[in-house]
């Protein structure tokens, strides 16, 4: 069986909320991963050859990572939570192989993305796959309930795609009109990852409510530091390639601050790199200096603690223990990241 | 509101069993009409204009017909068929979506096809919003049964659609691992669409099995059909260019019986032109000249009959009616068709 992912002792790094919720829940992810590994084995090889690519290429495992340890915060004690978290991971995956042909994104977490190595074909088909085995494994679980949350989510994230799509390379975006598209695109999947291991555990609304706060906020903050990342990271670390939203012509954060805060001929530039594409060689790094000059990434980052913060007080409600002291480590820990 | 459907009497063709059911069923489909409408309602306004633009523009309405007249055929007098029609009619469609990305369609149904009017990027993501909602709809019918058997179908068909593309420019493909292509991407819908129409109304298994292998075999021959139109068809008629299949190198049954059937200067041909890819402004005619001298469209009809045989002594054990007559004639319209 491929391995997809095991804690390495030497990668722990000290303090890693990521690194001590994973040695924490190793025995669960493990399970997620066989299941991940069984739903992709198909006679149509090329199925889990794609799905193995993506899915074994080192990801974080957060969201089904979410999954397991809001249960766990609720103190589930049965098994359901494996097979949705695999079904949450599904979703993200499917999500990611379409991503990439709609971006032509050439690396994905520093290797070759899927579509490059296989064509954009086969990312769309195996990502209708993976998205279609996602809803099998809720189907099997057969609560209704978290049906209907994981359908309401992936029809959200759909739609949030959609309107990035329209947002593309249209600086009149406004900062609320991006967060729409961040809480659907991204928060969306968090929130449905946390809430749905307080259905499991059958807590009542107001802590699966908090559940999804938590989730969103958090998914927020995610999504903030990851568009700050790709003006202000080094490619090595970054698993992609820097300036990826630059030449997409991607209208985020760091580029609604810097051209709202820019003089008229500042706003000129962006016109002419963003909505007319027309990119010279040095242009990201001019880019990077206006956004230094105008504190676009500071303050990308000062926004996304202020999801973070709504994100740790939402797990106020919960009593105080090593779950919980985990992931609102991991709030500062998703801001703080460098990759 | 945008009319999707209607019947439109100088249309109808005596003896056209498609029509004569529309005629029957017209206030359902009407239903089923307005909940597609109601359904890809957004403030995301592409998404509307391109699901209207690819929903309306003339569909035979086949898939949701089939599971209105099944949940008939077993005397259902509820309206949890008219949810469900709608919800085959959207996995279709987003699979429709999906397919002109890969493969590169210009047409569809006579009109230009969505990724030519709004790109491939928008059909992609709106192909995903809209199969996200065929599950939205199936999680609000609430029935796991029904579930069950869309997720399995969804799976089942993007599985097919991974294995034609291994297929794409492979002379090798035998008939019968195209037929499983056939059966994974095109019947298996078909056969979904009519079972639900059998467990709404609580039929028994032998009588749900029924209605399966019926939409099952139908499902064959339609396909087996539209192959054999793509090398015979008028492009007017068809509503999309008359030899796609060729250009795309797309090993059909035509295809597989005329190479199989050729001598080796033949071959040498069909491998020129489907494997290499390399076409000249002839091959095409010259394919169909070989196709004719080896029978191939013929005995791609001939296979064809066999199935739509099988669709309609499926039918036996359910008592003779109106619906059942009409099922039945449904068969052999599906093959004469000429477009």
């Amino acid at each position: 069986m491929t391995k997809i992912y095991r804690l390495d002792p030497n990668r722990v790094e000290e303090n890693n909320p990521l690194d001590i919720l994973a040695e924490i829940i190793e025995p669960e992810i493990n399970l997620v991963n066989q299941i991940i590994l069984k739903e992709t084995e198909n006679r149509v090889s090329l199925i889990p050859k794609l799905a193995s690519h993506i899915i074994s290429s080192g990801g974080k495992r957060l969201r089904p990572m979410l999954t397991i340890a809001s249960a766990k915060l609720c103190q589930y004690s049965g098994n359901r939570h494996i097979r949705l978290a695999a079904c949450v991971e599904f979703i993200h995956t499917a999500t990611l192989l379409h991503d990439d042909v709609v971006d032509s994104s050439n690396l994905r977490r520093g290797v070759k993305s899927a579509n490059t190595v296989w064509g954009n074909e086969s990312s769309i088909l195996v990502g209708d796959y993976l998205f279609s085995r996602a809803f099998q494994l809720m189907v099997s679980d057969g609560s209704i309930k978290v049906l209907k949350v994981l359908s309401d989510t992936s029809a959200i994230i759909a739609q949030g795609e959609v309107h990035q799509l329209l947002t593309k390379n249209d600086l009149d975006t406004s900062e609320d009109t991006y967060l729409d598209v961040v809480e659907a695109k991204t928060a969306a999947l968090f929130s449905a990852a946390c809430k749905v291991g307080g259905i499991v555990a059958d807590r009542k609304i107001t802590d699966q409510n908090s559940l999804e706060s938590y989730g969103k906020n958090l998914g927020i903050a995610f999504q903030l530091i990851d568009d700050a990342l790709d003006y202000s990271a080094t490619s090595s670390k970054l698993g992609k390639s820097r300036g990826d939203d630059f030449k997409e012509g991607k209208i985020t954060i760091p580029v609604i601050l810097a051209y709202r805060r820019g003089d008229s001929e500042e706003r000129s530039f962006w016109q002419k790199t963003l909505v007319s594409c027309k990119q010279n060689q040095n242009d990201f790094d001019h880019a990077v200096m206006l956004m230094n000059k105008h504190n676009s990434i500071r303050d990308t980052i000062k926004r996304a603690k202020h999801y973070g913060d709504k994100a740790k007080d939402a797990l106020a409600i919960f009593p105080n223990d090593r779950i919980k002291e985990i992931l609102i480590n991991l709030v500062d820990y998703c801001i703080k990241r460098d990759k």
